[in-house]
């Protein structure tokens, strides 16, 4: 496509996502279960073309020679396809997240005020290979009644493209729009460029993905972002840890998976304290198969560790690595955080109620945690049934984004002839 | 100064804020309204030459022939500065907004979860020769715990800069940083340009101003920027609205001010109501000093209303002047106003409930009343004590902007050892 071609279809993409946005705003909720109920059952009529559109992805991908971690995330069979019906059949139970009374009050001059929630609008997504975000996306939008443009990846492209079908036939079927669900029809990247740019059609655009893609959407969006960059999450480990609560915490923060957000990325360990704990949590860590880099504190006390370099502190691994060093206290830790962190998720592990307050208060950070694992961030965690993505950024949403998070709100005033004095 | 200068300056001012707004985060509520009441009293003590700095801006605004309108927004004088004073005292009296709990629950796994608000962050503020507005926003921004940059209009850049360092020696006096309030310290407009880019240092940016401000803002910003274009408010007239309350509130609406965003600037009439209520609504009008441009339907029921041309459905007037036409019921005004309206606020007047309902939940604006004046639109008004601006966006704050609405939130959750599975 030339680039004025492709400039027209993402602006015929974004009107019409407009249009749909204005019909969806007015559905009930019971419309939008219904759609959600149909595309579930939509996902699991048309599984044999998903699977084989999935398999051409496949093909393509081993023939470019993609790692086999990416191979992993692209691939779809049939449990995982039921896992995706599923998923949207819970988005199914979740409560309205419209007409919401967020807050209502009353004037002294009568007039009775409240804030009701509405929907954000047209959301863009841009996420990468996994093809599931297409279900999940348009899942979570139609829920909260938002038109949604999504922009997966070129290696997803035809799986992304068969689940889209499936489930906007299914809208159309249950009287929504089809384009309340639209999918960019190209792998051209230009085409995120426009929708990156497209205000007057976009309300927000939420990435998800690797660094370099967020990054991206980051610098060259005209529209709100909500999203992360990435999760450089700490355990901090207080003088008063519990010596069992703090090596389960930091081998389940760290080691249960290692490629998400939430994964743990360095390891603070009050200065006094690195003698009574780090031998133990360092010989769990490498017996689990972690690499771990520490400063020379840590090296003191615990054999097998590496020699951390500055970079260290500020580097999200996503890997089976984890950086390690003192600090002298609630407050250095803090310090640390400040400077290193990238404000998604923080734990501290303590007995002393007094020293978790002060570090819950003074982390700046979209999830802060007493006594349990960084691998609770997560929507479904939060018991928000889903989300679309994390958001470290202050406007809007932080923290996990599920339907709630898709809203904005309106007030409706009533009143009985009141003027302005 | 050179472009360089002016951006390592800039650069120099954002380092600054951000600190300051760390600070900030950790003080008490009673910490900063402590902080507030000081600077209303430097600003009473500081009268004398703060109305001197006044004096030299509108010696320099007459000698460039500035409009009179123009001439009376910036002009100071005792009454007006003791407002000022006392607008920063109410502030103290509102409610903290910060580390209030938006939400708790616990997981079936014992997990606590609480949504607590927490400062936005740093805060740019762009606007126009309202003195007025540095010490409004430097007061809502203290009371929510962010730090702010001010840049104002050149007119007031004297009056400014003298409010300024009062309320700055005055946090100083405090224990709080002089930084948490700074004024961007020179005239030059490549300022602005570098405060909207400044991505690692400001968090959201508000304008206030005028059309051509607003757009600057909002094409030129890579930050995020909650404000409104223009109030394009509608007035509409269902078939049973009481004809007493419509002519009143038609007028309220129209005249009380002209000049601000919640003004009214068409209103819609029921084409089976038009004779029955225009007639009277206009005479009221034009004898107020309005002039009305109507369509043919308007023009035929009434004398004196100019022909109206399909540019006045569009245009933002702030004038005695308001557009008119006939609708045919509630849905058609809902089309014409998302059509032709700016998302700001709109009015039903009607007797009966079913309409306004239906006209309540299909008017996609920021704001909608029942039997009220668009003048209302107005956080004093809405009881939220002051505000910074009013919202026509969709993410973050829609609506009148206060010190609730600068706050963003983080999760804090309480664990007892628990691990993810």
């Amino acid at each position: 496509m030339t680039e004025q071609n492709i400039a027209a279809m993402m602006d015929g993409l974004g009107r019409a996502a407009r249009d749909a946005a204005r019909t969806l705003a007015r559905t009930s909720g019971e419309e939008r279960n219904a759609a959600l109920a149909a595309a579930a059952a939509a996902l699991r009529r048309s599984s044999d073309s998903i699977l084989a559109a999935n398999e051409r992805d496949l093909a393509s991908a081993r023939e470019r020679g993609l790692a086999a971690a990416m191979l992993d995330r692209l691939a779809l069979d049939p449990a995982r396809l039921a896992g995706i019906a599923a998923g949207l059949e819970a988005i199914v139970e979740l409560p309205d997240p419209l007409g919401r009374v967020l807050a209502e009050w009353t004037r002294p001059n009568g007039l009775r005020i409240q804030r009701v929630s509405v929907p954000l609008g047209v959301i863009g997504m841009v996420f990468e290979s996994r093809p599931n975000v297409t279900a999940d996306a348009a899942g979570l939008c139609l829920k909260s009644g938002n038109a949604v443009i999504l922009r997966g990846g070129s290696e997803s492209f035809e799986s992304s493209r068969a689940i889209h079908a499936a489930i906007a036939g299914a809208l159309e079927a249950c009287g929504l729009p089809g384009a309340a669900v639209q999918l960019v029809p190209t792998r051209d990247r230009a085409a995120v460029g426009h929708l990156l740019a497209m205000r007057e059609w976009i309300d927000v655009v939420v990435p998800r993905g690797g660094k370099s893609l967020i990054r991206r959407v980051q610098e060259d969006a005209r529209v709100p972002v909500i999203g992360h960059l990435e999760g450089i999450c700490h355990v901090y480990l207080h003088a008063s840890a519990d010596p069992d609560m703090a090596k389960a915490i930091v081998l389940n923060a760290k080691m249960r998976r290692t490629g998400i957000c939430g994964a743990a990325e360095t390891l603070l360990v009050d200065r006094e304290a690195v003698e009574r704990l780090v031998p133990g949590i360092v010989a769990a860590l490498v017996e689990a198969g972690c690499e771990v880099r520490g400063d020379e504190t840590i090296r003191s006390a615990a054999d097998r560790v590496v020699s951390a370099t500055e970079a260290d502190w500020s580097t999200e691994y996503l890997d089976a690595i984890i950086s390690a060093r003192a600090v002298d206290g609630v407050e250095d830790a803090i310090e640390h955080i400040r400077r290193h962190g990238s404000g998604h998720t923080e734990s501290i592990v303590a007995d002393d109620a007094a020293a978790a307050e002060a570090f819950l208060a003074g982390v700046d950070s979209a999830i802060v945690l007493h006594n349990a694992s960084t691998q609770f961030a997560d929507g479904g965690e939060f018991g928000m049934g889903a989300e679309i993505g994390i958001a470290t950024g202050r406007i809007h949403a932080r923290g996990p984004v599920g339907a709630e998070q898709l809203t904005s709100y309106k007030y409706v005033v009533r009143g009985a002839g009141q003027l302005r004095p």
